[in-house]
Protein backbone atom coordinates (compact mmCIF):
# COMPACT_ATOMS: atom_id res chain seq x y z
CA UNK A 1 0.00 0.00 0.00
CA UNK A 2 3.21 2.41 -0.19
CA UNK A 3 0.98 3.62 -3.07
CA UNK A 4 -1.48 5.29 -1.15
CA UNK A 5 0.35 6.02 1.91
CA UNK A 6 2.65 8.37 -0.60
CA UNK A 7 -0.60 10.19 -1.40
CA UNK A 8 -1.43 10.85 2.10
CA UNK A 9 1.51 12.38 2.82
CA UNK A 10 1.95 14.42 -0.21
CA UNK A 11 -1.66 15.71 0.67
CA UNK A 12 -0.22 16.63 4.23
CA UNK A 13 -2.99 14.04 5.52
CA UNK A 14 -1.65 12.31 8.02
CA UNK A 15 -4.22 14.56 10.19
CA UNK A 16 -6.59 17.58 9.19
CA UNK A 17 -7.69 19.98 11.39
CA UNK A 18 -10.93 21.42 11.47
CA UNK A 19 -12.80 24.52 12.80
CA UNK A 20 -16.46 25.34 14.04
CA UNK A 21 -18.52 27.41 11.39
CA UNK A 22 -20.92 27.74 13.93
CA UNK A 23 -23.10 26.38 17.23
CA UNK A 24 -26.27 24.34 17.45
CA UNK A 25 -28.72 25.23 19.90
CA UNK A 26 -31.30 22.45 21.39
CA UNK A 27 -33.30 21.76 24.24
CA UNK A 28 -30.51 19.58 25.57
CA UNK A 29 -28.22 20.25 27.93
CA UNK A 30 -26.44 16.79 28.88
CA UNK A 31 -26.39 13.49 27.72
CA UNK A 32 -29.53 11.56 28.54
CA UNK A 33 -31.72 14.84 27.64
CA UNK A 34 -32.60 14.55 24.22
CA UNK A 35 -34.06 11.18 22.39
CA UNK A 36 -31.58 9.09 21.15
CA UNK A 37 -32.15 10.01 17.30
CA UNK A 38 -34.14 12.95 16.06
CA UNK A 39 -36.19 10.88 14.08
CA UNK A 40 -38.15 9.51 16.84
CA UNK A 41 -38.76 13.52 18.45
CA UNK A 42 -39.88 15.63 15.61
CA UNK A 43 -41.12 17.48 17.91
CA UNK A 44 -37.51 18.55 19.40
CA UNK A 45 -36.70 22.03 17.96
CA UNK A 46 -33.80 24.18 17.96
CA UNK A 47 -31.44 26.33 15.90
CA UNK A 48 -28.44 26.19 14.16
CA UNK A 49 -26.44 29.32 14.12
CA UNK A 50 -23.49 29.96 11.12
CA UNK A 51 -21.27 32.21 12.19
CA UNK A 52 -21.52 35.64 9.97
CA UNK A 53 -17.91 34.81 8.05
CA UNK A 54 -20.31 31.58 6.04
CA UNK A 55 -23.37 32.94 6.22
CA UNK A 56 -23.67 33.50 2.69
CA UNK A 57 -23.20 29.52 2.29
CA UNK A 58 -26.42 28.88 3.32
CA UNK A 59 -28.37 30.58 -0.24
CA UNK A 60 -30.50 28.23 -1.72
CA UNK A 61 -30.68 26.17 1.40
CA UNK A 62 -34.11 26.87 2.44
CA UNK A 63 -35.33 24.68 -0.45
CA UNK A 64 -34.61 21.73 0.84
CA UNK A 65 -36.84 20.16 3.73
CA UNK A 66 -33.74 18.14 5.14
CA UNK A 67 -30.46 18.94 5.68
CA UNK A 68 -27.64 16.85 7.33
CA UNK A 69 -25.31 17.97 9.78
CA UNK A 70 -21.92 17.22 10.69
CA UNK A 71 -20.70 17.99 14.03
CA UNK A 72 -18.02 18.07 16.88
CA UNK A 73 -19.14 15.28 19.89
CA UNK A 74 -17.75 17.71 21.98
CA UNK A 75 -18.98 16.29 25.29
CA UNK A 76 -17.66 12.97 24.45
CA UNK A 77 -14.53 12.52 27.32
CA UNK A 78 -11.33 12.66 25.19
CA UNK A 79 -9.88 9.23 23.84
CA UNK A 80 -12.30 6.10 22.13
CA UNK A 81 -13.28 2.83 22.51
CA UNK A 82 -13.14 0.69 19.96
CA UNK A 83 -16.14 -1.89 21.28
CA UNK A 84 -19.11 -0.30 23.23
CA UNK A 85 -22.53 -1.20 24.68
CA UNK A 86 -25.14 0.19 22.71
CA UNK A 87 -28.22 1.85 24.37
CA UNK A 88 -30.54 -0.59 22.55
CA UNK A 89 -28.80 -3.63 23.39
CA UNK A 90 -27.15 -5.97 25.44
CA UNK A 91 -24.10 -6.78 23.90
CA UNK A 92 -20.93 -5.40 22.74
CA UNK A 93 -20.72 -3.78 19.11
CA UNK A 94 -17.78 -2.44 17.29
CA UNK A 95 -18.08 1.20 17.58
CA UNK A 96 -18.53 2.25 14.01
CA UNK A 97 -21.39 -0.22 13.85
CA UNK A 98 -22.70 2.26 16.16
CA UNK A 99 -23.34 5.73 16.40
CA UNK A 100 -21.73 6.09 20.00
CA UNK A 101 -19.86 9.25 20.29
CA UNK A 102 -17.03 8.24 21.94
CA UNK A 103 -15.04 7.35 18.67
CA UNK A 104 -11.42 7.90 16.71
CA UNK A 105 -12.64 10.69 15.25
CA UNK A 106 -15.51 11.92 17.36
CA UNK A 107 -17.78 13.73 14.47
CA UNK A 108 -21.90 13.03 14.87
CA UNK A 109 -24.08 13.28 11.91
CA UNK A 110 -27.83 14.41 11.84
CA UNK A 111 -30.34 14.36 9.56
CA UNK A 112 -32.65 17.06 10.70
CA UNK A 113 -35.93 19.13 9.43
CA UNK A 114 -35.01 22.56 8.08
CA UNK A 115 -37.96 24.48 8.98
CA UNK A 116 -36.86 27.95 7.64
CA UNK A 117 -34.09 30.29 7.80
CA UNK A 118 -33.45 33.63 9.05
CA UNK A 119 -29.98 35.33 7.76
CA UNK A 120 -27.33 33.08 9.06
CA UNK A 121 -30.55 30.96 11.90
CA UNK A 122 -31.37 27.75 10.79
CA UNK A 123 -34.73 26.43 12.51
CA UNK A 124 -34.93 23.02 12.91
CA UNK A 125 -36.92 20.36 14.25
CA UNK A 126 -36.19 16.23 14.73
CA UNK A 127 -32.95 17.32 17.02
CA UNK A 128 -30.98 14.93 18.68
CA UNK A 129 -27.91 17.47 19.48
CA UNK A 130 -26.74 18.64 22.34
CA UNK A 131 -26.98 22.30 23.17
CA UNK A 132 -23.84 23.84 22.06
CA UNK A 133 -22.31 21.29 19.55
CA UNK A 134 -19.83 23.31 17.59
CA UNK A 135 -21.62 22.47 13.79
CA UNK A 136 -18.37 21.84 11.17
CA UNK A 137 -20.96 20.86 7.75
CA UNK A 138 -23.99 21.08 6.68
CA UNK A 139 -25.44 19.00 3.55
CA UNK A 140 -28.33 19.04 2.22
CA UNK A 141 -30.32 15.98 2.12
CA UNK A 142 -31.20 14.36 -1.24
CA UNK A 143 -33.19 11.32 -1.73
CA UNK A 144 -31.62 10.09 -5.12
CA UNK A 145 -28.20 10.44 -3.39
CA UNK A 146 -29.08 9.93 0.45
CA UNK A 147 -32.51 7.19 0.49
CA UNK A 148 -32.46 3.86 0.61
CA UNK A 149 -35.08 0.86 0.84
CA UNK A 150 -33.41 -2.16 1.02
CA UNK A 151 -31.48 -1.51 3.75
CA UNK A 152 -30.56 -4.47 6.50
CA UNK A 153 -29.37 -2.82 10.10
CA UNK A 154 -27.77 -5.73 11.66
CA UNK A 155 -27.77 -5.48 15.40
CA UNK A 156 -30.17 -3.15 15.44
CA UNK A 157 -32.92 -5.54 13.69
CA UNK A 158 -36.06 -5.02 15.63
CA UNK A 159 -34.59 -2.59 18.07
CA UNK A 160 -35.90 0.59 16.01
CA UNK B 1 -24.17 33.99 22.90
CA UNK B 2 -21.07 34.07 25.80
CA UNK B 3 -22.70 30.99 27.30
CA UNK B 4 -21.96 29.08 24.07
CA UNK B 5 -18.39 30.79 23.45
CA UNK B 6 -17.58 30.04 26.79
CA UNK B 7 -18.77 25.97 26.00
CA UNK B 8 -16.91 26.10 22.72
CA UNK B 9 -13.76 27.15 24.56
CA UNK B 10 -13.79 25.18 27.63
CA UNK B 11 -13.96 22.22 25.61
CA UNK B 12 -10.76 24.04 23.60
CA UNK B 13 -12.89 23.56 20.45
CA UNK B 14 -11.37 26.67 18.64
CA UNK B 15 -10.39 23.71 16.23
CA UNK B 16 -10.22 20.17 15.90
CA UNK B 17 -7.45 17.48 14.86
CA UNK B 18 -8.74 14.33 12.78
CA UNK B 19 -6.67 11.13 11.76
CA UNK B 20 -7.32 8.52 9.10
CA UNK B 21 -8.47 5.43 10.18
CA UNK B 22 -8.06 4.17 6.84
CA UNK B 23 -8.21 4.52 2.86
CA UNK B 24 -10.75 4.20 0.33
CA UNK B 25 -9.80 2.48 -2.71
CA UNK B 26 -11.64 3.55 -6.19
CA UNK B 27 -11.46 3.03 -9.87
CA UNK B 28 -11.83 6.77 -9.87
CA UNK B 29 -8.16 8.67 -10.21
CA UNK B 30 -9.57 12.32 -10.81
CA UNK B 31 -12.55 14.44 -10.88
CA UNK B 32 -14.68 13.57 -13.76
CA UNK B 33 -13.97 9.81 -13.70
CA UNK B 34 -16.57 8.82 -11.36
CA UNK B 35 -20.35 9.24 -10.74
CA UNK B 36 -21.76 12.40 -9.01
CA UNK B 37 -23.21 10.31 -6.83
CA UNK B 38 -22.69 6.43 -6.09
CA UNK B 39 -26.31 6.16 -5.98
CA UNK B 40 -26.64 6.38 -9.77
CA UNK B 41 -23.55 3.89 -10.38
CA UNK B 42 -24.95 0.73 -8.52
CA UNK B 43 -21.87 -1.43 -10.26
CA UNK B 44 -19.09 0.83 -9.29
CA UNK B 45 -17.08 -0.82 -6.53
CA UNK B 46 -14.23 -0.27 -4.22
CA UNK B 47 -12.66 -1.38 -0.96
CA UNK B 48 -12.27 0.62 1.88
CA UNK B 49 -9.00 -0.43 4.27
CA UNK B 50 -9.52 0.31 7.87
CA UNK B 51 -6.16 0.92 9.71
CA UNK B 52 -5.15 -2.32 11.81
CA UNK B 53 -5.35 -0.48 14.70
CA UNK B 54 -9.35 0.58 14.01
CA UNK B 55 -9.97 -2.90 13.25
CA UNK B 56 -11.54 -3.81 15.80
CA UNK B 57 -13.97 -1.26 15.99
CA UNK B 58 -15.62 -2.93 12.45
CA UNK B 59 -17.13 -5.43 14.58
CA UNK B 60 -20.71 -6.78 13.85
CA UNK B 61 -20.83 -4.00 10.79
CA UNK B 62 -21.27 -6.48 7.95
CA UNK B 63 -24.82 -6.90 9.62
CA UNK B 64 -25.71 -3.77 7.59
CA UNK B 65 -26.39 -3.38 3.80
CA UNK B 66 -25.19 0.34 3.62
CA UNK B 67 -23.05 2.54 5.47
CA UNK B 68 -22.03 6.10 5.44
CA UNK B 69 -18.50 7.05 4.97
CA UNK B 70 -16.93 10.20 6.11
CA UNK B 71 -13.59 11.00 3.98
CA UNK B 72 -11.42 13.89 3.10
CA UNK B 73 -11.94 15.87 0.46
CA UNK B 74 -7.97 15.55 -0.10
CA UNK B 75 -8.08 16.42 -3.69
CA UNK B 76 -9.70 19.33 -3.07
CA UNK B 77 -7.49 22.79 -3.44
CA UNK B 78 -6.81 24.62 -0.43
CA UNK B 79 -9.36 27.10 0.76
CA UNK B 80 -13.32 26.88 0.08
CA UNK B 81 -15.78 28.83 -1.90
CA UNK B 82 -18.48 30.14 -0.20
CA UNK B 83 -21.05 30.25 -3.62
CA UNK B 84 -20.22 27.78 -5.98
CA UNK B 85 -21.62 26.49 -9.69
CA UNK B 86 -23.15 23.12 -9.26
CA UNK B 87 -22.48 20.56 -11.75
CA UNK B 88 -26.35 19.92 -12.43
CA UNK B 89 -27.32 23.40 -12.74
CA UNK B 90 -26.73 27.10 -14.16
CA UNK B 91 -26.72 29.05 -11.33
CA UNK B 92 -24.59 29.69 -8.64
CA UNK B 93 -25.91 28.26 -5.00
CA UNK B 94 -24.45 28.07 -1.34
CA UNK B 95 -21.56 25.62 -0.67
CA UNK B 96 -24.43 24.62 2.08
CA UNK B 97 -26.72 23.83 -0.19
CA UNK B 98 -24.55 21.52 -2.46
CA UNK B 99 -21.78 18.83 -2.38
CA UNK B 100 -19.13 20.65 -3.38
CA UNK B 101 -15.67 19.65 -1.97
CA UNK B 102 -14.13 22.81 -1.73
CA UNK B 103 -16.02 23.65 1.35
CA UNK B 104 -15.24 25.23 4.79
CA UNK B 105 -14.12 22.11 5.95
CA UNK B 106 -14.18 19.56 3.49
CA UNK B 107 -15.50 16.59 4.68
CA UNK B 108 -17.16 14.34 2.33
CA UNK B 109 -20.20 12.25 3.13
CA UNK B 110 -21.31 8.82 1.13
CA UNK B 111 -23.71 6.25 1.92
CA UNK B 112 -22.65 3.39 -0.14
CA UNK B 113 -23.49 -0.36 -0.19
CA UNK B 114 -21.35 -2.81 1.88
CA UNK B 115 -21.39 -6.35 0.04
CA UNK B 116 -18.83 -7.76 2.74
CA UNK B 117 -16.12 -7.78 5.58
CA UNK B 118 -13.01 -9.84 5.17
CA UNK B 119 -11.09 -8.47 8.02
CA UNK B 120 -10.01 -5.44 8.32
CA UNK B 121 -11.39 -4.52 4.61
CA UNK B 122 -14.75 -3.56 3.58
CA UNK B 123 -15.96 -4.74 -0.21
CA UNK B 124 -18.14 -1.93 -1.02
CA UNK B 125 -20.79 -0.64 -4.50
CA UNK B 126 -22.26 2.81 -5.29
CA UNK B 127 -18.94 3.65 -4.78
CA UNK B 128 -18.76 7.98 -6.00
CA UNK B 129 -14.78 8.48 -3.97
CA UNK B 130 -11.70 9.05 -5.28
CA UNK B 131 -8.87 6.48 -5.08
CA UNK B 132 -6.83 6.90 -2.22
CA UNK B 133 -9.56 9.02 -0.14
CA UNK B 134 -8.33 9.44 3.28
CA UNK B 135 -11.52 7.97 5.50
CA UNK B 136 -12.51 9.49 9.15
CA UNK B 137 -15.23 7.70 10.17
CA UNK B 138 -17.69 4.81 8.82
CA UNK B 139 -21.34 4.99 10.54
CA UNK B 140 -24.19 2.72 9.72
CA UNK B 141 -27.20 3.78 8.07
CA UNK B 142 -29.99 3.20 9.68
CA UNK B 143 -33.41 3.66 8.12
CA UNK B 144 -35.35 4.46 11.31
CA UNK B 145 -32.67 7.36 11.60
CA UNK B 146 -31.99 8.33 8.33
CA UNK B 147 -34.31 7.77 5.91
CA UNK B 148 -36.83 10.58 4.55
CA UNK B 149 -39.92 10.18 2.10
CA UNK B 150 -41.61 13.96 2.71
CA UNK B 151 -38.20 15.44 1.03
CA UNK B 152 -37.84 18.36 -0.79
CA UNK B 153 -34.66 19.43 -2.49
CA UNK B 154 -34.97 22.66 -4.01
CA UNK B 155 -32.76 24.10 -6.44
CA UNK B 156 -31.97 20.01 -7.16
CA UNK B 157 -36.15 19.54 -7.77
CA UNK B 158 -35.81 17.75 -11.65
CA UNK B 159 -32.18 17.16 -11.82
CA UNK B 160 -31.79 13.94 -9.97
Amino acid sequence: MTGQSAIIEEAGLDAVTLRPIGVIHSPYRKHGDGPIQGAFQPTGQGTVEVFPEYAAGLKDLEGFSHVYLLYVFHRARPGYDLLVRPYLDTEDRGVFATRYPRRPNPIGLSVVRLLRREGNVLHIAEVDVLDGTPLLDIKPYVLAFDGRDDVRVGWLTRKT
